[in-house]
């Protein structure tokens, strides 16, 4: 450690305050949602757009572990694979996200097709995985780091959508409370290592940064989404309410 | 299907005659090995230099997986990754490279350090790590039938290992009797992945370009370890004789 590096605990609190300041269940979009605010077409809008995230968080964590040269740090990240992708025959996180689609009136294959996700959401993303592949290893690690944030958006969202929505059941927002017990068991071992590893003040930097992208990639979702569907200037190409619609 | 186009079963036949003509089976290096001419010595320095190929084999399908935007595609592939990873605490086809390296006489740290490996063991491995990260998806599929060859060389390799050398015994030799058990899934799944899907003449050059290639990134490794160690000129931070044994 060099002088002018963070101590464990003030990294830890630096990573969390990135949190505070800039995660995304501070977006206007997730308060219109959670209180009810939100149309059905703008929820079936977060919807589809949000599938194109959900369904590439497996190909994330396999670009995590094309260039992570540990076996056992492999080992332990295949977890999320399994978590999302789930088995060939059921089970997995875009499965349950596909039912909350179903839920919310949209045919799952349209859904899954990818068809109609606003450009903005796909350059989002990408860069997140690429991100993932090409960065040191401390900060494709600490990217991921968002999910300390997510429980309480998590839960928040389950009671709001329970309270305002006709379509939400404990069923249909499964993918939300399967997540609460899945992210504590990644985020306490990716925080960890993190701290344990980002001792000097550059690699802290960088784990820092890193996390700050990871918070600019959902906002810059949620702020295509409002100017799409709140503001109503979804751009060519991009899901016109109507459409994709349950038969 | 074009007018163009190769048969099922001519494509079929044409990837098969690839491992006829140009399978590493066929490479000098192995019928020494195999002959039992090999010194421990060479013994030594193909389990050092095959280690980088074994141990970037789950990279090559979590690279596979990052660019594969079919979730059921990804959910067979992750086999082969748990097959080489294995679970956290114990399995796996990389663990059992390192029994066999403690069995030859070297301290397995040493091995999956990766120290010693030849520069042009890296280079050709590396290259098989991006040709399926970047490939059109039906060449990163094709190029990994080299297994369909595999069966043989590892039954061949087992007899005559068996036969030639102390080290060898049923235990120590683990890693290629398991493969014997794993490949055929993979390879009947890919096989016929490649043939359902190759349909035009363009796609079915790629996949028999892409399995050519698989099968330069094998021959080159044995090239550079039989200059290295046959005709004994290592170059310069490659591994040396005495180096890395077992204490």
């Amino acid at each position: 450690m060099t002088d002018q590096s963070f101590s464990r605990d003030t990294l830890e609190a630096r990573l969390r305050q990135i949190g505070e300041e800039r995660y995304h269940d501070k977006h206007p979009f997730h308060h219109r949602l959670h209180t009810g605010e939100c149309t059905m077409d703008q929820v079936q809008a977060w919807v589809i757009n949000r599938w194109y995230y959900q369904a590439s968080i497996p190909m994330k964590d396999a670009a995590f572990m094309s260039r992570c040269t540990d076996p056992q740090l492999r080992r332990i990240w295949r977890s999320r694979i399994e978590d999302h992708d789930g088995g060939t025959a059921e089970g997995g996180g875009i499965r349950r996200w596909l039912k909350l689609a179903e839920a919310v009136g949209l045919d799952p294959d349209y859904v899954a097709s990818g068809q109609g996700v606003m450009p903005a959401t796909r350059f989002a993303v990408d860069a997140y995985v690429r991100f993932v592949r090409d960065a040191p290893l401390i900060a494709a690690m600490a990217s991921s780091l968002t999910e300390m944030f997510a429980p309480a958006i998590h839960t928040r969202r389950i009671e709001g959508l329970l309270e305002h929505y006709d379509f939400a059941t404990t069923e249909t927002l499964a993918y939300f409370s399967q997540r609460l017990n899945e992210a504590p068991k990644d985020v306490n071992f990716t925080l960890h290592w993190v701290l344990d590893h980002a001792l000097t003040r550059a690699d802290q930097e960088a784990a820092i940064a890193a996390l700050t992208f990871k918070t600019d990639v959902l906002w810059a979702q949620l702020d295509a989404l409002w100017h799409g569907y709140v503001t109503g200037q979804a751009p060519p190409g991009a899901w016109q309410p109507g459409e994709g619609q349950l038969g």
